[in-house]
């Protein structure tokens, strides 16, 4: 499938890279390519550099939010939460329209320092912002609530014994994300909540996420629903 | 041990009733008792009226909020987070100085309808709220992330086989509160998050909570962090 990737931070790269393994089209889309490729310091939870990153994997594309979202017959949007309606709106409404939006951001403060604070809560979401803005893309809120890692490879952590959650309005769109989670990462089980305003039980549960990693000294973890 | 509960609907039932079965000298906490023995409506969640419910638990003393705060030398708030503070202030914070006070509750808003919002979300909290305004207090948060039968009783889903969260910033407070939950109620595993500010993680992982209590149709399920 050809899939666009709004971002290139360590989620865009992982969710990118994983996609390419799996030999999905991918294209990542940024505000500008050549201050990307030429950028020396390195971003939050990076080891290397975009370009070196990229070099070692040609066959993934990089252009604009624009050029990545037409290329992709799905969207998964890997921003910062913080930054995601204004790389939306540099996609384009038309260029989404249709589309499968697969929304994996969390929309997290950081300017008052750590713990991050949710700039949406209680009776909206970042899902449903994105959703009201491109009423003709079909939002799927997944993957936000675990790490990059684990997003990928849900195996690597106790043998994929572990909930994944989902929602949107859109059921068909939730079934070419539920495949691509289960069937391309692995996803053993994952919990469908309903219509895309549950998006704001799978944000709001981002603090406790935090102290989770505190308390355990790792982000490798993930919630399972026992019942 | 002499514990007090404050608050008489379904969670301070569900944990006087078993912390009677396990011979601690209860007393529950109430604004008006006898309004309270007098009620002819079920309150939710109840099948029978307090009264009734009472008759059956002879052994469990019921007075005002401040009565079962004196009794206690453990407090639990089970209270409705929206009244907490109210019951708190009736229980007279002299009565509350040097005391463990297991907070239970959640700060819900049902006023809009379901589901409910939080009325303290991000850089505060109802614990901290409830040990800003007792700093005598020794403010634990527990259980406000399970329904009231799997707080009790937590080897009956899936053998105990998930976790419970706790906080505080006294830390033999918080050994107190481990031990009843381990030792008494049965929890296999109690998940420490450190000083009382977790209680916003705790707190606001409650949408997530209802939305899975909508896609699961039950409220007996609970989080197992798997790492």
């Amino acid at each position: 499938m050809r899939i666009g990737v709004l971002g290139t931070g360590i989620v865009a790269q992982t969710l990118s890279g994983k996609l390419s393994e799996l030999d999905h089209d991918v294209a990542m889309g940024t505000r500008d390519v050549a201050a990307l490729l030429a950028r020396t310091e390195l971003a939050f939870g990076q080891t290397e550099t975009f370009a070196v990153w990229h070099q070692q994997r040609p066959k993934i594309r990089v252009g604009t939010f624009a050029e990545s979202t037409v290329h992709g017959e799905m969207v998964i949007n890997a921003t910062a939460g913080s930054a995601s309606l204004e790389a939306l709106a540099a996609a384009g409404g038309a260029n989404l329209s249709g589309k499968v939006l697969l929304d994996a951001a969390n929309p997290l403060d950081f300017s008052q320092g750590l713990p991050p604070s949710l700039t949406v809560v209680n009776r909206d979401s970042l899902g449903e912002q994105i959703q009201r803005a491109y009423p003709q893309a079909r939002v799927v809120k997944a993957l936000n609530t675990v790490n990059a890692s684990v997003m990928v490879e849900p195996r690597a952590l106790a043998d994929g014994n572990h909930d994944i959650f989902m929602c949107g309005d859109d059921a068909d769109a939730k079934a070419v994300v539920g495949d691509l989670l289960t069937n391309g990462f692995g996803w053993r089980q994952v919990i469908d909540l309903g219509g895309i305003s549950a998006a704001r039980g799978m944000e709001m549960c981002l603090p406790l996420w935090v102290e989770l990693m505190g308390a355990l000294g790792t982000p490798t973890f993930n919630f399972k629903i026992v019942r």
